[in-house]
């Protein structure tokens, strides 16, 4: 038992009370927002300081305890399940915000801020963080997972986002990679090499985020079209003529049904692209005409427009609703999000053959996307009490990533690997996949950091 | 010797006439364009394909001899001085453009292409590409140090850049990094773990990456400051603002003596700033009057512009041409050329102290910078006599690293570490230089792959 070990008599005296084996604290931090059944760690620390993280990591480094971090459990491919047991190791008690450089637009937070206090802070400077993948996920979590969201398409993800960051490595040694110069040609690229890394490599316990300044205007339409190709081929169109469109989020036909449902609006249910301009005053009246006529010249509607902030969050608060709604489509379902992302030529015809093939499978599963990124999402509703039902939706999900491979695409856009996504890590890398494994090897050797998720293990 | 051994045997007996020990081949391969003096492999390949790349490697793991990537030779920290002797692998012949996807902006092409070759290819679909570091560098080249130059202040470098790439191993494996989607959330970044790699960890020999719409418009402008912190203030407000300003290049005044009297032209000499918008007809209009308020606010002269294709080349080749303006200030001199990166607020002051020291050493060595990254150059001038001056010069960017490090920022913008700056590798780093270390190992367990370069060895 856990409970009687010499690590667990070692953590206790250490962190006291921050050291919990309750039960229900334990189900908690085993499960994340994927539909997967929880699996409870041994143990959960709350750490308050980076040495302490330190000390842990080599604790249970010595004793082969694994560990897995975790943030604000929002991940969504069972990141968090703690499938070889183990010590799961909370950030959230890290949540200060050390520093924020105006004149540089950047900040270093603790790995446990979350974006949305991120913002809320930095919001009185002027400034912004730009990454949102819709849940008020942790930094720390959002780097580990390379989160993105609506808004990549201008300001990319969190691989873009991350000046540097501080690192406890599975021995307990401390890194910090990279520096504040917004580029660096001295030596291997570290940081994006921990960013995605899904605490495999490491516990990512500071970062050093780049922000923005808020737009001096922020616009925000509403447009129908008459097909899927339509909205996808405004966009791609947007995009290659250099317009900095800030969102362009695409919602099928029965997305926007669950939306109005939802919601009680009144939108057209046809597939509807949600666009954001950010710039100046004129800068945004000009993206808004070129976009306005591209989209009329594929049949798009009309602009419905929101400048004032509340209208913009109400649009916006619909398009993050829209996973919400979509359950509310299948009373007493679970949803299956999948995600995947290809090149932005394929992704019309991509979605057009999953769409025939949601059909074909009896499913009710609307479509999402960032289309921007060439990045979208069906929700799958499934029965919860149905083991057929979910063996359907997982061969379902299965086509869809296949199709993604197939067209030179990825099988997780944004929301990673987990250990939802293994079975695909062969498929998508090849030899590049033994790559990654040596790297997991040299700097985990005892394959204590998050075990059971990102590497599949050797056939 | 080389020419008697068994890797030099079967090297002949594949490559034929492609196999080279030839003194002036090896001696041409040998340097770079770096101060230091050449070191010459003892032979050099001219694969054809990466097949034959990946066959070279298996050989030369087995047998232990070094390899060298080589591909334009432009590199400036001495990367392709063959150190510890072995086999120089040049890319050059392998220079097809093998794809270009003009609707998902973007293009393979094998490593040996040069940027100017592929531009004016990509130029006939009204795409670019951005990446722009003065020589006709390959791009495998400009991969492998993480080139960046006058516009990545808009664009990003290569680490922005590259998309995906093919890798060749130290043991002959062939790797594909990532896919063509412009996100990925599945696995460890290894295209941005082998972009500035230097070829250390494997030979790249195929490049996935990002192209451009050319603008619709293109102004360029030269504006004169009173002082270098008010050059560097007017570009920090610029990208403050979110202005997308395509390149902002400062040259100090001696700097713009020497441009001045190398081209035969009458700017003003003092600190100028080298200016260019990119956008529609308004935009870049809107860009340049808002720019133009600022720096008149810092007492910046009035611009100078030039829209038409020719003032502009001009323009850009007058900066381009600074070097060679600038070693014309000492005939018969040679050029030390120095490269630091700090975050834009310290720029101001970092420069500044680098001026006083350059002046109190008695060297000329005007400076230049790409503001918008706050990375910045000088070149030294020295007699390439006189041993105490190269002494007196290399101290003299020791101190410019060392400012740049204790101003948070890194010893290398954009020319890589190479041997030159081997140095300043472990006062950088510190302990994340073992995680490098390690990764080295993990990848080229017998240190083939260029060796002596960009990772020290352990003390």
């Amino acid at each position: 038992m856990f409970e009687d070990s010499s690590v667990c008599g070692a953590l206790r005296e250490r962190l006291g009370a921050r050291l919990s084996l309750n039960d229900s604290v334990r189900d908690n931090h085993g499960r994340d927002e994927s539909p997967f059944p929880p699996v409870s760690p041994d143990a959960v620390a709350f750490p308050e300081s980076t040495e302490e993280i330190s000390w842990i990591a080599k604790l249970c480094s010595e004793h082969g305890t694994p560990i897995v971090p975790f943030g604000a459990g929002t991940s969504l491919e069972g990141h968090v399940h703690a499938v070889r047991g183990g010590l799961c190791v909370d950030t959230s008690g890290m949540n200060q915000i050390l520093r924020v450089n105006a004149e540089d637009q950047d900040c270093t937070v603790q790995a446990g801020v979350t974006r949305v206090q991120l913002n809320d802070h930095v919001g009185q400077s002027g400034l912004f963080f730009p990454v949102d993948p819709g849940a008020d996920a942790s930094l720390g979590g959002m780097a580990s997972t390379r989160a993105s969201g609506t808004n990549a398409v201008r300001y990319g993800t969190m691989r873009e986002n991350v000046l540097s960051l501080e690192c406890v490595l599975a021995d307990g040694r401390i890194v910090r990679t990279g520096k504040r110069a917004r580029k660096s040609s001295a030596g291997y690229d570290l940081t994006r090499l921990i960013v995605g890394s899904e605490g495999t490599l490491g516990i990512i316990t500071e970062l050093t985020l780049r922000l923005y300044g808020i737009p001096e205007k922020i616009a925000s339409a509403v447009c129908p079209f008459p097909s899927i190709r339509a909205a996808v081929d405004t966009v791609i169109e947007t995009v290659q003529l250099g317009i900095p469109v800030a969102r362009a989020e695409l919602l099928d036909a029965l997305s926007m049904k669950a939306v109005n449902a939802h919601k009680g609006l009144e939108y057209p249910e046809r597939p509807t692209v949600f666009f954001e301009f950010h710039g100046t005053e004129d800068g945004v009246a000009e993206q808004a005409a070129v976009v306005g006529e591209i989209a009329r010249a594929r049949g798009g509607g009309d602009f419905e427009w929101a400048t004032r902030p509340e209208v913009r969050s109400r649009l916006w608060e619909a398009r993050h609703a829209a996973f919400h709604a979509c359950l509310a489509l299948r009373p007493g379902c679970k949803g299956i999000t999948t995600d995947v992302c290809v090149p932005i030529s394929r992704l019309a015809e991509v979605i057009e053959e999953t769409r025939l093939d949601i059909e074909a499978s009896g499913f009710i599963a609307p479509i999402m996307g960032h289309v921007g990124d060439g990045n979208f999402h069906s929700v799958i509703l499934i029965d919860p009490a149905s083991e057929e039902e979910a063996k359907n939706a997982e061969a379902l999900n299965h086509r869809m990533v296949e199709r993604a491979l197939r067209a030179e695409g990825t099988c997780s856009g944004e929301h990673g690997v987990g250990y939802g996504k293994l079975a695909f890590m062969e498929e998508e890398h090849g030899d590049a996949l033994d790559v990654m494994r040596a790297i997991k090897r040299a700097l985990d050797p005892h394959g204590i950091m998050n075990p059971g998720k990102l590497i599949p293990a050797s056939k």
